[in-house]
């Protein structure tokens, strides 16, 4: 059945996805792709979906892009690219926060998919690698891109020209994950995390940001200031605003509304 | 008196300003802004002024948006942002070597503040908080296209997204400070950098660098390429490069001509 | 003789070049750029060779532009900065892993070459300074547009605005270099580091990945992913992504073909 290649549990406002193909390391293919994006498109409908964690079941997180696929492509004449109804980087469009728990390996567009996610937690026994340039690939959907922004230049460098695995404490040091945690307590950290923002954060903040940061990686100063203060105007005219100082000034949590994109 | 609101002080070829609202924790207003915006003109006017070290009087180092100003937004019916005599990212343009010595908290603008700087000194204890997601407003003065230059993407999502709080140690490991200093020598060790760039490093060389870096993290190489080539061959014309060439053969302590911006 | 100015020794698939003037620290002068780039040439066509190790002879990496050619900048009255057979960012260019082994200081120029490098291994006593504000100079070669893409805004800043000396450790914890490796072993670890892509990794994909981060640098996320589409599709009518995936399945190590750029 497709709806069980990735598996959906709501824990209070946070919403957990666990990629599930366990035999074959979660490999990446087009069903599993359609299934996740429908549930990103869900999540994102759901006012009550404040946060979202994805991880793996089984061992792996992803190990990328399905060999038998890979392997069809050097004996087909024709490599057809058709046209999917959602962009390959939707995840990173995705206007919540998500949060990947990397319980294991992340090769290739698994690794890609991880980098999608705003926060990378990871068990220091986890397999992070590049993999392209050892299968005669090259840097695929926008990790050229991703990597330098993540980790500088030279870092992006040595895990796409190398591909070589590191482990969960040199990813940390590397800046290619953002915590390490013991595998018995790693879903529940990432949630504990997502948890914490649906607790305290505005989501229309949250989804704004998201874009702005986005957008200024992009952008020049100037017309990042410019955003900024249009943004900062319209902020001023929603009730998140003035909820926000109220329970800081009354020393309560606040309330914020949920976002729902249509 | 408005004069008060920044306290001045010279030590050598190093100014210290230090923002004065003790009982507020430093929290921006219009007058702290004109006076410190003011002290900036006035530091960059004088060639006597190498290096600008800006900190905080009492327990803060800026606790942000004065709270009254942002309480009575949600009440008011029109939003007027009025349009002041000076960008607000006008330390962003300072150029002369900018310092800030964090004390304590740095919240929401007042972190903003400190990222204007070219570094961060800043104690154990300080507290620095994005603050916006927690009020329901989003990344304001350019904050969203300063942080993942400074600490990359995904931290800087973190640090927005959750607004949480992060100590010196922490910071320092994001690279959200430059480094980290007991309070009692705080300020000390921020002047001492400060004297070693007054001391030996041209004050026309660092303007230019200055700009170089800002210009470029919005070029690409190509201009920045073009651009390094024009200010070289403008540099061999200055008297700086004669003087810098010859206290360094001569293994004396350089004597370099100061910088006015009218 | 011009040809020793730079020595050139074959290991295996890895050229190993050496600076080599080592009376003055290996400063650079023309005859000197143009014996290396004569050797990224030749290197760059043959297809045997996979990898380029750059290191300096007896203490020094290189000390940067003589001194004897700055000191005569301030005495004469016409500057003349000559048209180059090739852009003196050529070695950015270099379409073939580029390591440098930095075997002691690399200030000014000598920094810049390094940071040319797609890696940088540096020993414990490696003295790194971009000397530039010490001399009236200015952040010359793309250092400005650089760094920053290195390690971050801020350290990029203290790094040009003071041209402090930094070693190994520091320059390490900073991203200015990749690796710290004790002066004995610092060359072997270099080139095993650059056999292991000679031995594992496409030359034609870390080609291609290396212009894919360089212009990923300096463009938008929708080009980069427009380009990594296009890129991927070309990899799919190639004989590596065949051997890459077959040597894969089959457990042993790849036999890909050179890259020779005529």
């Amino acid at each position: 059945m497709s709806t069980e290649l990735v598996l959906a549990e709501r824990r209070g406002a946070v919403l957990v996805l666990t990629l599930n193909r366990p035999d074959r390391l979660n490999a990446w293919n087009d069903e599993l792709e359609d299934r996740y994006f429908a549930l990103l498109d869900e999540a994102e409908a759901d006012p009550d979906v404040r946060a979202v964690v994805v991880t793996g079941a089984g061992r792996g997180f992803c190990a990328g892009a399905d060999m038998d696929a890979l392997a069809s492509i050097g004996t087909s004449e024709v490599v057809e690219v058709p046209v999917r109804p959602r962009p390959r980087h939707r995840p990173l469009m995705f206007c919540k926060p998500l949060i990947a728990a990397i319980n294991g390996a992340a090769a290739g567009l698994g690794l890609v998919e991880a980098l999608y996610c705003d926060q990378r937690f990871a068990t220091p026994d986890a397999k992070l690698t590049t993999s392209f340039a050892r299968r005669g690939l090259i840097a695929e959907y926008g990790i050229a891109w991703l990597l330098p922004r993540l980790v500088g230049q030279s870092r992006a460098l040595d895990l796409l020209m190398s591909a070589r695995v590191v482990r969960g404490e040199e990813a940390l040091r590397m800046g290619l994950v953002d915590r390490v945690v013991d595998a018995d307590a790693l879903l529940d950290t990432a949630v504990a995390y997502a948890e914490d923002l649906a607790a305290h954060c505005s989501p229309t903040s949250m989804s704004i940001i998201k874009r702005q940061v986005l957008q200024a990686l992009d952008s020049d100063i100037r017309s990042a200031l410019t955003e900024a203060e249009a943004e900062m105007v319209d902020s001023f005219q929603r009730p998140d605003v003035t909820e926000g100082v109220a329970s800081y000034l009354e020393g309560r949590a606040p309330s914020f509304p949920g976002v729902s994109v249509p």
